[in-house]
């Protein structure tokens, strides 16, 4: 018989198109070590599956052991909780099929749970942030990409194939703006960061209008809402646009999920009550009628990559325990 | 102590602007009796509830007896299964909200479960359609109001209001027609039936081409699928629009919610390939990319009212029994 040893430890791991972080976190979710290397380095996948293995096993050894731990949890672009692979990643150096469950599963002998990084966010939202008790509501990321996550009765709605809330692609203006992804019209195109800066870049080339935008260096979503800050009024109607857009497409969201709240993180939600009023304005001019003053809008409190790698240990926690010799 | 007894029927009841339906069913999904009267005849809803419980007791009396009735399930449109009420019905005679609910359980004594006619009917097609056995699947109600529902997970989705899937009034044109709702550019105000008219009447506006469509008494979606039947140019590309409009759409639902299939109910869907083909054309065309030709596009095989007597059948099942000695 097997001796029964309770593992009060899991790893966390967050990858995304800069930066790759892994966590050791107990049991009460609090973050005992925590390293990042850049995802960018590893150009094969293999190289990076080895690469972050040894990482982890060396963190682990220097933090009370391998038998500690009982799984791992990893969030990423692009993964599909349902076949355990990174599918088509847009933003990863790795193009194709990429089963890295299965990968870092048999490289490091410990069970591992693999979702995308929009449904890792809720998990960490709803079980360390201002989702926490709530049994319906969306979160948003917001970011150069646009993901999305809808809980229904207390659980992360998955879909059939691993793809649900994929909002950042539904269309706003049928035949509008082109989008990376091939389609035309998609919200992403207006409200991801690429799409900011095209707003702001249409409004400058429309009107003669003095904007201090003209003398940025660089055009940011984080430099247009400095702008915004010292009261510059195009850089002011960038976001009332990108509001309006994103509030329409929350309020299609909304009629279709009914949540009690609305959840905004990632880098564009720190631009605060620029994005937030017009959001809001746009949302309750368009939600059905019935929802109308209903619906939360909230900026999550959570540090985006905290939320990530807490969200991330709340996966590993939900996968089986996994022993190479049973 | 009590005495134990099983009791192996329910009655389900479905509410509809036209007629109001009950049946007796068994615990088999047999229907062992069913009448039918006009919605309409009871502009109070008081007088309603009273003349629906004393149809329903003498059925009941005349098929086995009160004893043998363990609960009853009724659909209406508008109705919430949150707060048991029909709420703000535009398509019924009764006003505002209406607790439907509790005053049928207080008149007849049984234990009463209310949901929307969507829920109800995609509760039907779970438990004896198409969509038996499937997890995630969206199912739409395509008649004079574009209704629609989803499972995620093998449960429907109420939503934090039980307003779940008001998939008729996402707005799919920026500015676009006007809707019966108060917005602009709803799905519904293109795809409803009232909107199938107008764009057959802007069609034969725009354009002077010979159509038998303007020999018709009366456009109705009906009318219109027998001009294509018959060859005429016009009314297929009146389908042909609708069904580009509801593809945009549907593809914005299965981008967020990632469904095994779409199910299309109600007499807009008996147009057939002339409404079919163009939406899932449209369809592809729109979806996120990942879900491309993974998506089943299905047309009901249950005769509308059957499905939603069977569906409001299996709601009662569903609601914890009541007894008015406890």
């Amino acid at each position: 018989m097997e001796e029964y040893k309770i593992k009060t430890k899991v790893v966390g791991v967050d990858i995304s198109n800069e930066l790759t972080t892994y966590a050791i976190v107990d049991i009460r979710g609090n973050i005992i070590a925590e390293e990042s290397f850049l995802t960018c380095g590893y150009s094969d996948v293999n190289n990076f599956v080895t690469a972050l293995s040894d990482k982890i096993v060396n963190l682990v050894e220097a933090n009370g052991g391998y038998e500690t731990i009982r799984s791992i949890g990893v969030s990423s672009p692009s993964a599909s909780s349902v076949s355990g692979c990174i599918e088509n990643a847009a933003n990863l150096p790795w193009k194709g099929i990429v089963p890295l469950s299965a990968m870092l599963r048999d490289r490091i002998g410990l069970a591992v749970g693999l979702s995308n990084d929009a449904h890792v966010s809720a998990l960490g939202e709803y079980t360390f942030g201002c989702a926490h008790g709530m049994k319906n509501f969306i979160i948003l990321s917001l970011g150069v990409g646009i993901g999305s996550c809808f809980f229904t009765a207390g659980d992360d709605h998955i879909g059939h194939n691993g793809y649900a809330g994929e909002f950042g692609h539904t269309c706003v203006v049928k035949n509008g703006r082109a989008c990376g992804c091939g389609h035309t019209g998609c919200l992403e195109s207006y409200v991801g960061a690429a799409g900011i800066i095209n707003t702001a870049k249409e409004l400058m080339a429309e009107s003669e209008a003095p904007t201090i935008m003209r003398n940025l260096e660089k055009l940011s979503p984080r430099t247009i809402k400095e702008c915004c800050d010292q009261g510059d009024e195009m850089a002011i109607e960038v976001y009332r646009r990108t509001g309006e857009m994103l509030g329409l497409g929350l309020a299609n969201y909304a009629s279709l999920v009914d949540p009690e709240a609305i959840i905004l993180t990632g880098g564009i939600s720190h631009a605060g009550k620029w994005l937030l009023d017009p959001t809001c304005k746009s949302f309750e001019e368009h939600v059905f009628g019935n929802l109308r003053g209903k619906v939360k809008m909230l900026v999550s409190k959570l540090e985006d990559r905290e939320r990530d790698v807490l969200g991330a240990s709340a996966l590993a926690w939900s996968v089986p325990e996994y022993s190479l010799f049973k």
